[in-house]
Parts: C-alpha cells; sequence; structure tokens
C-alpha cells in the first residue's frame, strides 16, 4: 500500500498538474533500516518510527498500516487538524469505526477511506450510466471478490488471519471493497441495506509459523518443504463469507468473497441488474465494462478507454489500457485536491462511508454468529 | 417439455440403436382438439383426456404436466408397476414429493425426476475430473440460473406465478435444476447440506390478466399495449431466491435465481473451487467446460465434444456442438434402458433425488419466513 | 455427411410440418453388408450399389460421396429431371464443376450445393442485419477456418489428402465454405471478388497407410504406435491456404483455413468491418453473433435464440441453443420445399453458387502456382 | 510518444533502482512555447528548437518524432558516440533504414528501435514458452493490428497520411510492431521470410483541413459538422495491408493491420500454432495469455501477473493489472542499462531488427505494386 500511494504521489505533477503540490515528508515505519531504504526509493526526505512524531511536520497524513493501528493514529491526526486518508477497513472492530467517524466529523479537515475502486474508470462509467437512469429500477447486486493466495494448508499464517489485528478475514480484506462499491454504485437507487444473513467460514483452523519467518502475505508456498515450521498458530478469522441483503427499495443483493478460490487471484466482480439493462465488471479487465442498455440484445464489451471517459484524458488515446495502480493516482488526485480546496466530492469515500462498511460487516459476523438475518 | 420428450425419443433409434424400441403410444391432455394435432405431430398413437385411461395401456409413464399435477398420477402409476418419469420440481409441497418418494420406494419399477441438465456432456465429464480427484477437496460451489422474462411489470401473470399451482416460483423452476446439479457434482465430495440460510423476493406483486388469454409462458410481452387487461392477479411466489449453504465436510455454497436479470434469456452457471483445481459451466455454452487443474495457470476453455466424452460419439465429429435437446435424449436413453434392464444407474435421477432436492428448497423457503439458518 | 441429412429428414415433421412429406426411399453406398446396417438405422426402405439404379426410383438425389464422385451422378440426375443436393465442394475440378452447373442450369428441377452454414440461425441474422445497413458500407471481410486433425505426422493417410479424388485439401474442405459464407453476407454489397493472391501450403509431404485400414477421418491417430505402417503414401493438397482478395467495390478480405492450428477442432470464424458497424461470428459458439452497431461502445454478444430469429421459432424457448446439425435441418427444409414448389429462394446455395466458389478456389491455386495476384 | 517515454524515465527510480541514474536533460521540438510548457511537465531541464544543439550535451538521444526526421539526427547522434533509441518504423524509406542500420553497426553505442511491445510481460512469457519447446515446431502465426479512427471519411487530414512524410499508412505505424513481434517471437525457429505477398489498400483517397488546425491525431471526428473544410488533401498511404508469408522453415503467416476497423481500438493481436501446442495475444488484454501446451484440451487464459513473470516482480502483487505505458518502462530500463553496462541484451530491438522489418514492409509495399510474390 506504501508503495502504491508513493508511486501514486510521485505521478501526479506529470498527469494531473492541476493537483496541489506535494511533498513525500516522513515515511513512518518500525525498523529503522527497512525505513531508510524504503524512504530513499519511494522518494521521501525524512523518517520516524513513531507516527506521533510526523504528526507535527505534515499537512496531510497517510494510515497505510495494518487494521490494528488505523484508530488511534487516524483521531489523533485529525484532533490536530491534519487530513487523513486511511487505509480499508475502517478499523477491526465497529466501536473503533464509531470513533473514527466521530473524530472525521467533529473536524473541519477531509478524512478518507482509501476504497480506490471506486476510482476504476470503468466503474465511474458504470456509476454515471445508473445515476442517467440507463439501467431503469436496480433489482439485483452481485459482488464477489476471489482469491486463492490460503488453499495450501501449509502456507504461513500472517497478521490478516489473526482477529485482534485484522478484525475478520476475506470479509474484511476483500468483502469491505465489494460492500462500499455496491453501496457506490447503487446505494442511492436502493437505499441502504434493510437486512442481511451472514456466513463466514474458516476451512483451515490453524497454519504454521516458518523459522525462516515468511509472512505468508505472496501465499504462494513455493518453498513450504524446505522450511522448518517453528509452531502452528490459530487462523481466527474467516477464510470466505457470503450474504443475502435486502435494501431499503426492495432489490437484493448477493456478495462473497473468499481466500480459496484456486486459479482465481484478484478477481473482484460486481454485477447489476436494473428493469432496462444490466452491466458487469471485473476488476482483472479492469479497462473493460459490460453494458446491457434498453434495446440491446447483448452485453456490449465496452473498453472504458475512450477521451471522454473518467479520468483518460489524462492518460494515453484509446485503446492503452491502464492498470491497477491508477486508481491509486485517481484517488490520490481527488484526496489531495479535496485536502486543498477544501471540498470534499460527493463520491469520495469518507470516514462516514468507512463507517458504513464497517457496520454492515459487522452485521455480517453478528448474523452468522447468532444464525439468524440481523436489521440494520 | 412434451415437444422435448417426444423429440428425444424419436430420435433414440438412429443415434442409441441399443435403446429399447419404443411406440409413442398414448398422449395425455385436456383440449382434444389441441390434443389430436399434438399426437400427430408428436408421434402418438393415442390420445386420452384422462390420465387413468391411459395408464392401463402403456408400459411407461411420462408425467410433464404443471407441479400440482404430478403426485397423484405419478403415485397411481407406480402403483400399478408402471415406471414414471416426472419433471421437476417433484411437488408444490415437501409433502406431496414424500408421498411420491414412498410410492417410488414401494414399487420395484424405476421412478426418475427429470433432471435433464445431468446429462450435458460438460457436466458429466465435469462429475468425472472430480470424481478423479483432480480438483481435490471440494471447498466451495457456486450455482445460479439468470433469466429476464418477468422485467416488465406488464408481462402477464401464468401459472408459474401461483403458489397453489407452482409451490414456488424462481425457487422451485429454477432452483431445483440448480440444487439438484450441485448435488449431483459435488456431493459425494461433500455430504449433505448441513444448515442453510434463504431468501425469496417478489419484485412484483400482481400482474395482468389479458383479455387473449396470453399465458405469459414466453414473456416476451411484445404486444401488451395492444390488450386488455381483465384484471390483476397476484403473484404469490418468488421471483428471485439466493441461499447460503454449509455442508456436512466443511464446504459452502452460493446459489441464487431470479427472472429478473435484464439480458440473460436461460444462463445457469455452476462453479465449484477445489484445494487442486476448479471449473465453471454455463448452460448457454453447454459444449464448453473452463477447467483449472493442479498446475495449470489458467482455466482451460475445453470444448467437450470430443469422440471420448460422454455421450459425444454417438452425435457428431469433434467441434460439431450439441444443443439444448440432446440433454433429453440423454436422458430418455439412460431412462429407458433402466427400465428395460432394471438397472438404474447411480447417475440417474430418481424420485429420492428429487425428494432431496426438495427438502432443500423447502428449508430456504422456511429459512426465508423464519428470519434464520435451518438444519437439515 | 449422410447421417447429418437422414437426421435432417428425420426431424422434419415434427419441427417442419410445412416441409413436403419424405419417403427415405434408397441408399446406395458400395458395401452391401454396411450398406444395410445404415439403411436400417438411418430409416432407408431399398439399398443401391449402383447410383444408376437409384435413379429412376427417386423423386430427389442427395449427393453426398466424396469429391470426385459428384460430378457424373449429379449430372445424370439433372438430365433425368431429378433434383440434386450435392455435398462441398461442387467438384475436385473447375470444368467438372462447370458441367454441373451447365446441367443445373439446362434443367428446370432445383440443383443446390449443400453450404449448411448458410442455414445458421446467427448467420441468416448477420445478413439480415447487413442488408439492411446497419453495418453501413463494408469494408473489409476476413474468415477462417481451423483445425487441427493433420497436426501430427504420423496420422494417417487418407482420400482427403488426394489431388485427384478431393481436388484440393483445407482449401477445398474448409476454405469452400469461408468462401462461400462471405459471398452470401457480404456479397450484394461488394460485388464479387476483382482480383486475388492466394498462397497453399504443405507441411506433411507423406503419410503412413496402416495395416489396419484406418481412414484416418478421425484424425486422432491415438493408436497410431500400435500399428503396422504398410506404406507411406503422398500428400498431394494442401495443408493449410490463406488469400487475400480484393472486391469489385474496394473493400478486402482476407481467409484462411489449416488442419494443424492445434487445439482447434472446427474453428470457423468470419468477422465484418463495415462504415457503421461490424460483426464477428465462430462456428464453435454457433448460437451466438458479436454485433457492433452505430452508437455502440462495443460488440453486443447476442444469443441468437429468440422467437424473431430465423428458425428459431421452429425449436427452442429463448436461450435454448442449438447445435451444428440443425443447420441440416433448415437446409433440408429450404431445399425440399424448393423441390415441391418450384421456387429457390435466392437464398439458397445453387450449383451456380458452387461453381463460383469453386472459381475462386481454383484462382487461389492458379495464383499459388504463379506467384502473382489473378484476375476474376 | 514523448510522454509515454518521459513518464517511463521518471518511474523507473522507484521501481528499477537498479537502473542506471537519468537526468532528463533536454527537450527538442519546434515550438518554443509548447515545448517550455512540456519540459517542465516533463521533467526536462532545458529545452532546444534544434537537434545538433542537443546532441553536445546528452548522453543518450530519443528520437521519438515523425517518421521522416529519424535518419539524419539518428545518423548524427552515432557518429558522434551518442546511443540512441528511436521510434518505429525506422524511416520512412528503406535507403534510410539502411544508412541507419549502417550508422549503427559503424558506432559501438546501442542503437535501439522502439518496438516496445516486445516488453509485455505477456510476450516475454510467450517467448519463453516457445523457446524452450512448450509449442514445438512452429507451423503458422497470425497477427492482426485493428483500428478504427480514419473510419469517417470526414476524419481530418494528418501527416501520417502522407507518404512523403510517413512513408506508410497502416502498414509502417501497425503492421511494422506486428512483423517485430512475429519475428522476435518466432524467428529463431522459423527463419526469416523467404517470400511474400502483400496488399495495400486506400479506402478514402482524400481527407478535408479543417481551419481550426485539428491535426486529426485523435481520429474522433467530434465536432467535423461544425468546422469549416479549407482543403481536401491526398490520401497517399494505405489504410489497411495484409500479407502472406512463407518463412524459411515451411512455416507460414497471415498479417494485417487497417485504421478502418469499426469498433476496434487499439486491437493488436497475435497467434501462433505448433506443432504441440498454441497461443494467442491480444494487446488489449495484455495482462493475459491464451496458452495451449500438449496434452491440454483448450487454451489457459494465464494472468501474467505471478512475481515469476518477466518484469512482473517489480510491481504489483499476483492478479494486479499493469497497463500499456509500462512497456515503456521495461523498455527504457533494459536500453538505459545496455547503455550504462555496453551490453546489448539478444531481445532488444536494435537499429538491424528495425531495418529488417523495414525490409519486410518494402516487399509488402513492392508485392502490391508489382502484383507478385516478392523474394527476400
Amino acid at each position: 500500500m506504501g508503495k502504491a500511494h508513493a508511486n501514486a504521489m510521485a505521478r501526479l505533477p506529470m498527469f494531473f498538474p492541476d493537483a496541489p503540490p506535494i511533498e513525500r515528508h516522513t515515511l513512518v515505519g518500525r525498523d529503522e533500516g527497512a525505513l531508510a531504504d524504503a524512504a530513499e526509493r519511494f522518494g521521501f526526505a525524512h523518517t520516524a518510527t513513531d507516527w506521533r512524531d510526523a504528526l507535527d511536520e505534515v499537512d496531510v497524513f497517510y494510515n497505510l498500516g495494518p487494521n490494528h493501528v488505523h484508530a488511534e493514529p487516524s483521531i489523533a491526526a485529525l484532533e490536530a487538524g491534519v487530513p487523513v486518508l486511511c487505509e480499508k477497513p475502517l478499523a477491526p472492530t465497529l466501536d473503533e469505526a464509531a470513533a473514527m467517524r466521530d473524530a472525521a466529523a467533529a473536524a473541519d479537515v477531509p478524512a478518507g477511506t482509501a476504497f480506490n475502486y471506486r476510482f476504476v474508470p470503468a466503474i465511474r462509467y458504470a456509476k454515471g450510466l445508473i445515476e442517467d437512469g440507463e439501467l431503469g429500477d436496480i433489482r439485483q447486486v452481485r459482488g464477489r471478490y476471489l482469491q486463492d493466495w490460503l488453499v495450501d494448508p501449509e502456507a504461513p499464517w500472517a497478521w490478516r488471519m489473526d482477529a485482534d489485528m485484522a478484525g475478520s478475514g476475506a470479509l474484511g480484506d476483500l468483502g469491505a471493497h465489494t460492500i462500499d462499491l455496491a453501496s457506490f454504485l447503487v446505494g442511492d437507487e436502493v437505499g441502504g441495506i434493510d437486512r442481511l444473513s451472514g456466513h463466514l467460514e474458516t476451512f483451515v483452523d490453524e497454519r504454521p509459523v516458518y523459522a525462516d519467518g515468511d509472512s505468508g502475505e505472496d501465499g504462494d508456498g513455493d518453498d513450504v518443504d524446505d522450511r522448518a515450521v517453528e509452531e502452528y498458530r490459530d487462523v481466527t478469522v474467516d477464510d470466505a463469507y457470503s450474504a443475502q441483503v435486502a435494501y431499503e427499495s426492495g432489490a437484493t443483493g448477493t456478495f462473497e468473497a473468499t481466500r480459496f478460490a484456486t486459479g482465481h487471484k484478484n478477481d473482484h466482480t460486481i454485477e447489476v441488474h436494473g428493469s432496462k439493462g444490466s452491466l458487469k465488471f471485473s476488476l482483472e479487465r479492469l479497462n473493460e465494462l459490460e453494458v446491457l442498455r434498453e434495446g440491446d440484445r447483448g452485453y456490449q464489451t465496452v473498453l472504458v478507454t475512450d477521451e471522454t471517459d473518467p479520468y483518460v484524458d489524462r492518460w494515453w488515446p484509446p485503446g492503452h489500457v491502464i492498470g491497477w495502480e491508477h486508481t491509486f493516482v485517481h484517488e490520490n488526485y481527488e484526496f489531495l485536491r479535496a485536502v486543498s480546496t477544501g471540498n470534499v466530492p460527493d463520491t469520495f469515500p469518507t470516514f462516514e462511508d468507512g463507517y458504513e462498511v464497517q457496520q454492515i460487516l459487522g452485521a455480517i459476523t453478528e448474523s452468522d454468529e447468532r444464525g439468524r438475518w440481523v436489521d440494520l
């Protein structure tokens, strides 16, 4: 995430010259050696091992750490009048998320949640179609996020598998994106979620910690056999979740995510059916949108790379595709513009949005625990 | 359905000469005029307006009527020692389905439920891969069946929208297929469904009955505006359902169907993830199977039309695709062979299978009504 | 081919009751034993080992033999006033094709060339779009037909590899279909071919004849290793061809076919670009047509299975796909209707059409031999 | 092109820290005002309106201008011992290209032709498969490059339509990429091109020059109607080309490109068939490669974003796609490393490679003019 945001900031002057000028001032981390290397590579002038030291020095604070260190620094920054962009999900618990939302409400500086998929041109184009009524009344939404990095039971334990540090597993890590994207796209049409049913499942209950300290982040497990297992540690989060939701308007939705979908690396899809049309999006083909409008007999595979498409005029000619990282450039552009102008666009994901997602994640967990539908 | 089965029977001699010889003896229906025409076209020697009259005359009984006339004739036939092939879902209520299952258990003739999608070559090929362990331990199943023939709120009312006659809507009509297909493919690996959560939704509560008596079966609604609406009648079944399931093995599943997916005509898909591989099937491309095996880096798009593929050697050379109707030919072949030999293959869907599907449909409805997970 | 046509005839009464009644009278072949079995299976009342004996007995003559036995019987039939449907390509040589065309012109009964792909609903739908001007001025056509049954150099020799019997290889067997389909779709718009450049290539010059007499028709070569090679025989036709063409209108085309495209079984595709739109068709997904119309931003994947689509109302509801064999049913329907009514529809492929295709195949061969563009 | 290379250079330090340090020294252009703006935006310290002035100041020279200004400055730079990276095609005429090649041969500094598609990870992965023999003997290659920016006959005239400035049209602009990519992928296996047949076509012979001076580069023609036409100027290059080629090994190839393929923006595809396998690549889905290996039954859709894939470890985790611009980063990395180490990797496109492509383009043109196959 640090690399993705540092890169985004570095690219703004050439492609978004109307973004405010940026100085990459202080990089915060735990390990001083690694920090110095990273600062040099990512173009930061200073480093700090305590975020408190950095807060006084900067005009904007990016909180890109693990979920359990989102709340305290973000709240402190906001209380100090420093705008914050925080990675998702907002916090491991709903209480912390509420505190963050409240801090944001009390502050008069922007507080953003980094739901970067809102900034995919194809998603913006989709939102425009829905707002313009091209799909008619929205009836159904379907979202899923498939990865496979935990399919090997001997893939190493990592902080993302620990409830205290991560809050939840696939639910918070992947589901948060899907839930936010669905709200972003159809929330204005279908209202909030009225009630939902959730299901969490952990397929592998404990995982090895290896002597070489591989964090398991990459999940490839290639050299698992060569390594000594130091211990097995409990997996206390979900490997997969699913949810059924009823919206206020009567529309319905189904959502799921998993880290066990063999062969799927980063397959985030969202589909919407309305009374006049339908659309489908897949992150692994993020330059495309499948659109079916009134009168169409099949989905059009639209390459969303025309000059007139959102953000595209900043980049390359039609047909010259962009990648995952560009979503961060757009996100940083919008956030830093909001910081400099004081105006946060409606479409920018705030702490309030982050909290609402968290609330839904919490309701999914509660539904799973209680074995029943939960009202929101 | 009558046309599909009559066609299947007519094609057996040329392509499945090892099937028993068939005489299309008596066609049963209500309207004598229409019946005579249909009998001629579909090659039946006799007609009857009361199924009781036909039962004494025939060696095999096909029950292809609406759901609410499945139970009585099927049970009578079985009690008379006449083998029965009955369309799905088995019955509008679980009690009727149980009575049918019991009658089948008491009879010593085959009683089949017409889950024709079990007979798609690509599905058989998929089942073989799973049985051979090519996908490893099955972790997740995902099925959905999307149609759009009710998306227009003025599409005419039909018996399929009435709870008494149809039992349920998308759930029984479409969901029954998906539930059975999932059981067929992975049931041996993941065991039965342990518990589930269901959701039914009716988007349009009442629909017009038109003066011209259009049954609305085709759902095209083209000439809706020209027709006088006689009355509005209640829609008492679901337009869409979804379900989350937990299998005995710890595997999970998500299912859904809808008649409101604008742009989707008959889009039945099923996806399976195992510890070693994954697969995807779509009915609209029924000659293909997407398969990812251990060591593969992506799904192979397999055209399941090789000589060595199930049933394919009976038809055409590799690459010469077959259609939806061929599933009925295969189904009739297997059923009539079972009748003549007395041996029902494990893979053939029986009344017992039909009952189990019904039980799951019932649990989905119960879960929706009670707002909680239901154990099976 | 015999099986495909016999099946087509058998299916007409149920699905095309307005077709004339058909008696499968006499089946002609060389081997009396095999002939009797085939006649029984395919529903023929009589057999004959000399086509001359059959001619007096029948009202219609189907010539489905190898290319080198197309001319004589077809001409004899036409001279006897018997309508003929002949498989493609019309003849191994242009002279023979010309004689057949002349015989057809002199007769007053229908003489059809069995270009069955004209009868795919998606192709008919495509033709309608082009005729209606939906694609604007046609600029470019692209056709290719990919198979892989000869990729193994030890795949057995067969008559299709012999210039005397087959005329040409991939060119006549596959290219004839593509050339005819292109003419059918855009001929009215772009005129005839003005000039062309052709290329033929034989990758494997000789192939084994095996002791067990496998004709190599299936090309699977599975048990090659177990068999004794009796001799190697020359391959005197092309394994692959390509062509560049200039149409009278100024439009251009590129065509190719091969029996060496590893992984492609029967992959016949055709693509058309016009000033307003484009379309793409693939035989392996023959229920679909990719269409891009004026104002569209991408190709629509149209499932050509609606009631309003050509021939589809005879079959099944929307979304219920048909197969390769259905093209033969449509072809037989149109041909036999033409025989009974005396009116041959403009869209039906005649001997004249077959001759014109042959002329183009000949020009491709001549261009290859002379190393230069050839005018037509 | 300037933007693409400036961006590439700017990104090297963060992602390719082993690239030599780069100073963006002098930007050369004609219009002083535009130049100053561009220099600021793209991070250049100096500007010059005469390339001669820049040559003395720089260590490396990038020639990104129109084709007709490629030769003189590139040769001058090489004679001055300055490494050159020149955009493709190398020159409008074969003579100029030969002079450039000779200058490069005489110099002892790297001279690169900017065939950036060689640097797509999926293409590198494909090349590796071919080198490793995974496809067996290469039999056939198929390349095409489809765009549609000239489909409107009133799209404005631009320098790319002038033979003197551009040399050729779709042939040089698009075909050069395809020809080079084919050589890059299979050249070692199939040898050079033995002989070929070419076809050039200009669909629209003259085009308007508008009063507002729109260069027509973007080809959108949105506001055509509002603009006064000053004059019509001749289009003296091809709108589309095609070629058939015979390789030394006996393999064959077909190539084409067009600016008239309605609906296609930047659709560059290449397909290869070998005796054991096949592959397909499409630039609009540049993160993917379709691969069919021995034993596979269908193409695998491989997402070439794994850590082990070429260049990917420098970027993002598996499944996080990159875009068109990344090919320039890789190209600049390799070129600048070659400059600093003095070692030019075999895979880097040199002036020699550029010349060979030019020779093929020339032969295609000659073949078209002479109406016959041309030997190389």
